[in-house]
């Protein structure tokens, strides 16, 4: 990564990339196999298709060997797991790692339960390309992964999460990404911070998970750029925020805003107005 | 159907039915038993209650006996089918014939699996009284119907699977919808097209789900008119989605105003407005 | 409660009250366990999240032990019941009771089946803090749970069903309400009517779902006075719903507005239009 001196360099880079990163998804329109939770399907099905993506809600176990293997990318988030779900989880991630395919995992809630976390600590071994987690999330993954077994609250910024998602990123060989007031993503060794996005998108239910489901979109389409990828899916979805803001009047339209800001994004607000910067 | 001489004359015609049929669906309140796929129950629900229709989302194969014998039509759509669900579709399905209520099938990504391409033959075996899918999805039925084994990609257009639809609608009996550019409905026999409609609803998740569901409530105020209570619930959401579209900045603005504008539709506009022509 | 000639005071007095819960709720940000249907969890997502609380969508019966000690009220919605789900409503209702915590209940549908009903008959002996339901849903209930066989049909008026309410909240010990044009609450003595809210909410998807969650948000926080939490609860919502209304064109956009208006709630409009009066 770059040195401090060329931060301005840096800026404007990203936002080439994030547009890069949007105009794929546009034109390849990848189709993003969803195992999610019950609370998220809407918003994510939409998030995709405005941004140029086909999303595929398709869960059942028997169906993973026919389908899996012609999507580009799998999202699997946990928020209202059960056991019946885990198994079609696991053979995604396996077809996937098979045909090399990136997929993403969303640990949603992994300190809710022992059962939650153990899947989630299974779902890990099975290498995804990107972890997204809040804070505590990556906290409570972390420090379950490496063994260490300090409990974790709910209350951690993503600032002081970044020592347990290097941790993470080393164990496991994922990226990984905290949201927060500014996300970070990291591969173990290099850091970005993304800082695109209002407080208020905080009140919609489901918007992180929507924002690992671009991720998972944006990966597919660069796959051997995941770090990037991750860091401008990150600030794209925030950029979508800022501008859907502008326009709304409470969370519920602040949620049509950003869905419609996404689809209308245009390489000039990208490329001017993502703000990714490098903290490593 | 009449002489293309006559085209005006049909168009005209079509605009008073399908108002006829609205406004049927406004009066009587149809209860709709909905046992549909996880992804579409919000968008169904609110687009049946704004057309006026009760949506009744229970899909427990316990409640069937108790519950089905009381709704007007069922809704089966396989979106995000799993083996549990299953039997209490063909239970539904079941019980709608044993009544003699119309039910209607929605065989979403009906080619993503053989376990799904199978569920949907043994509930075509079950007399629906209208299948709506898009292009690829009836070619993907029709041919497996049929005992033909080519297979079908995703790419055809509605049009190209005209001849698909006449063979599954003369093999099954059933009514058949094709959703695209332009709609298609057949009995086998006769064809129309209905032109309404936008192509950004194609941004919002679940849309052809909620219009099968629109077909549904249709149906089940005129049971005996099932062909042209389908092609007016087509028309009748895609002219929703035009005026929706005069009001919309994007995919989810549209989503919203495409169901205020079909919960406000008048006479005038239905009956000026929708687009229906002979293709036989 | 107070006689007539203080309806005035009374009036003034709810307002304030209600205000006071609505605070509550937003400073303390109650988490609320919902396990509730699959068409409603987006919208009670959102609407405790608009008014400040903290949804969790928990539903695993292995989580339960785990989670439920951790919340400030759990919310149980019977709407697509299967007997998969029933273990953990009466795990987490047993959890809610040991640790001394609300649950409120909402018997959506109870009339639908057998099943449904004896479902609804075994929570109601587990103690919700809380029941809330239309006046058919009460009206069903209330028979079924004081022995009485006589059918319950869904067009009865929530005055109707007042007497209904109180019978089932003597024999089970909750407070009860029932939505209607009128709300109405009850412990079995005291009768209070909350006249906020608009026609059109009925048209919304799982409205009366959303306002039960918000019932479970405001005893969280006030448990010792749940009959006065839920009075405030319905009005709040019912006041959102007002002020929505004079900015949407129908349902969709009532949606949207009603969630911003619940957001935006100030002092000065829910302590002058919140409109709740004594009928006992």
């Amino acid at each position: 990564m770059a040195e401090p001196e060329q931060q301005h360099t840096i800026t404007n880079t990203w936002g080439s990339q994030s547009w890069t990163h949007l105009s794929s998804v546009r034109h390849q329109s990848p189709l993003i196999q969803c195992i999610t939770n019950l609370v998220s399907m809407d918003l994510i099905a939409n998030t995709l298709l405005s941004a140029g993506a086909s999303p595929a809600m398709i869960h059942s176990v028997l169906e993973i060997p026919d389908f899996t293997p012609h999507t580009q990318a799998v999202l699997i988030n946990v928020g209202t797991l059960t056991p019946e779900w885990l198994p079609a989880m696991k053979a995604a991630a396996g077809v996937a790692n098979k045909f090399n395919k990136p997929w993403v995992l969303d640990p949603a809630a992994v300190g809710a339960s022992g059962f939650r976390l153990k899947a989630c600590l299974e779902l890990v071994e099975l290498k995804p390309t990107v972890i997204r987690g809040n804070g505590s999330e990556i906290i409570a993954l972390s420090l379950a992964s490496t063994g260490n077994t300090k409990g974790a609250d709910s209350l951690h910024e993503s600032s002081d999460a970044l020592e347990a998602a290097k941790s993470l990123a080393k164990s496991s060989g994922s990226i990984v990404a905290i949201s927060g007031s500014v996300d970070f993503v990291t591969d173990g060794q290099r850091v970005v911070g993304a800082h695109n996005g209002v407080q208020m998108m905080q009140k919609i239910t489901a918007s992180g998970c929507a924002v690992t489901a671009l991720i998972a979109a944006f990966v597919a389409t660069d796959p051997t750029h995941a770090f990037e990828a991750t860091a401008s899916a990150l600030s794209v979805f925030g950029l979508a925020g800022e501008i859907g803001m502008g326009l709304a009047n409470g969370p519920a339209s602040l949620r049509m805003h950003l869905i419609d800001s996404l689809h209308g994004l245009d390489q000039e607000t990208v490329v001017n107005r993502v703000k990714i910067t490098s903290f490593s």
